[in-house]
């Protein structure tokens, strides 16, 4: 396979516990050269959506061929199907729970999905709480190893889909998205896209775009230390979707902004 | 030694300071080519107990000659002593406190133990509150390079012990453990393993075996997904032991489960 | 360049978004066999000073030719330089916003800094608010590949200087530092070096040295273990400086200390 193998490891399972580091062993047991690469393991527990879109913001920074292995599942031990996804550039393991429903968006990418069967690459005694380490972490190692993606399933065309809220035209000039993350920094991402804003703007070049959330408006900057003040402020992050910030401060704490949020754009 | 040497960290220094980064730092200045694999640096600060039940979790899961380096170190400055732990099959360093109780209890391992004393493995200016830096870091990079395990210390019989609480046979047909471990999903782990609940359930087959917490039935099942509601439940969980759980929330939580509550099992 | 390339990575990007994640993706993308370490990544958001104080604990541990990044940088996206700072031993790339406060007094290296202007090594569409993905991570990797330093842009002097509090000499027999940080065990960490204590004492070798904070005396001991009651005690830590602690618990909790108190030492 390629020369230096690196394998991301996206979890809900914490820093506390051992379970990472046990994934981590099980992949070293079956590959020691692959380099093993931490995305996140604080996804909340259970949350597909946010794991969904953690994977969606950092695959594309990684070589082609690396291989993005994804775990919260809740219905770990159930019929749901582990799944391996292939794109024109990447890999993907995890659960077939929509995990992945924003990698299934790609246009560009043709796209082949695996329902993961060949017991063989599993570990020899499978639990039914643990597929992190007895499934997704042997499979992804022997996948690194150079093994053709072919051998490890058969195809499948009915995958789980989860649908991330998507923003609402409302009117000629305006539409309707929400707030679908909250960072570190208490900044609050929104679903709206740069590329929607724009639109907006050209449909009346002269008037003025305005971002409102909880009645009062977030007048658009270009970067955070543009706003000095401690008022609500948006702009266009750095995946491209428009967010609500406070300089230095939290958005989310000082204007109490959860996800789900609407935020509403008008040209005016 | 081996060809890809693999050291792992398992320690209380939490995430905020930059002591694990540190430990990192002389290991790879001794080691250029070592892999370096956090198991958890969450450890509850100077909790033994904890530590020795995570490096249990999470050893065998690594490839032979792995050397497993642990500091959960209250007396570090004291006398208490720096050993190297050998089995037939791996490597384990750090303070002479029963941290590693859990691998001492392995009936199919050899084992032999050494008091590190050869200083000049140590770094060169050692103070007496970091000794993850100043003697087991560099004690294990020095490991991991193939000096021989002879040569860091001379060989101990009169190791620390401490206890895991074991269950406790209450009848012909029941036993009574406690909760040992919470897990991030808040999940209660209990010390009793799938052997015991199997042979309780053998002595009298046609009879049901209940699971008992807090006066209330905890019924067993296979795996998280088959509990839809959200009542306590019990399963035999991927280490082998029984758990607590409700599903897609926490136990501990819930039903307000601590390490130490009693679990008492029954055939009736 | 080296033969084992070292980057580490001190943020405040905290552990539960993909950021630190999608900046090892970036870097591996340029240079595949660069090893990446994490110092910390639970810098408190936008604390310049802390990340000063954690960089300075930590670079020294590591191989020299270790290019250490640090981005702390509530700047991102004004014209705030991005430099790189090159010592004798060590590389540091971050934001000109004084992060590198600590290694500007070292004595003993020769300081050069570079203004980073050349943006064929930046990301090719840079955001305005996430340098640390499109400008610090590829320089850091193109450099651990062998570009020369110089390649990276113009030599400055006029670099940012945070000054971190140092301790003011009260009498001939007497001193005033402060708390500058507080660990995660709960250890007040002080501005006052073991160097400025011993001198003290040796100014009247007869009497004894004494620790006060918050009107109590602190007695000052060798190790965590000495102190065995739940009292505030004092020692050098393995850093150099004065720490007050109580064994097996938070001197900050217990006894309300935070960054910013006054600790003082007489000889009496």
């Amino acid at each position: 396979m390629q020369h230096n193998p690196i394998i991301t490891l996206t979890t809900d399972f914490g820093y506390r516990d051992p379970f990472v580091g046990i994934m981590k062993g099980v992949i070293l047991n079956i590959n020691p050269s692959v380099t093993i690469v931490d995305i996140t393991h604080d996804i909340s527990p259970q949350n597909i959506l946010e794991a969904a879109l953690a994977i969606e913001m950092s695959f594309e920074s990684f070589p082609h061929k690396t291989i993005h292995v994804v775990v919260v599942d809740p219905g770990v031990g159930s019929p749901r199907r582990p799944i391996l996804v292939i794109t024109d550039r990447y890999y993907f393991i995890g659960p077939d729970n929509g995990v992945f429903s924003q990698i299934y968006k790609l246009k560009h990418e043709t796209l082949m999905l695996m329902h993961i069967t060949s017991e063989h690459y599993f570990m020899p005694r499978r639990s039914s709480t643990f597929h992190g380490r007895d499934i997704f972490a042997p499979v992804a190692a022997w996948l690194s190893r150079g093994i053709d993606a072919s051998k490890f399933g058969v195809p499948i065309t009915d995958y789980v889909f989860i649908s991330v809220p998507v923003p609402i035209i409302t009117g000629k000039h305006s539409l309707k998205g929400e707030v679908i993350s909250i960072d570190r920094f208490g900044n609050a991402i929104t679903n709206i896209k740069a590329q929607q804003t724009d639109e907006l703007q050209k449909s009346t070049p002269l008037k003025k775009l305005k971002v409102l959330i909880k009645g009062k408006e977030a007048p658009l900057k270009n970067h955070y230390s543009e706003a000095e003040d401690t008022e609500l402020y948006s702009l266009i992050n750095s995946f491209g979707y428009l967010e609500l910030f406070i300089y230095k401060g939290s958005a989310s704490k000082s204007f109490d902004i959860q996800v789900g949020e609407k935020v509403r754009i008008a040209v005016t």
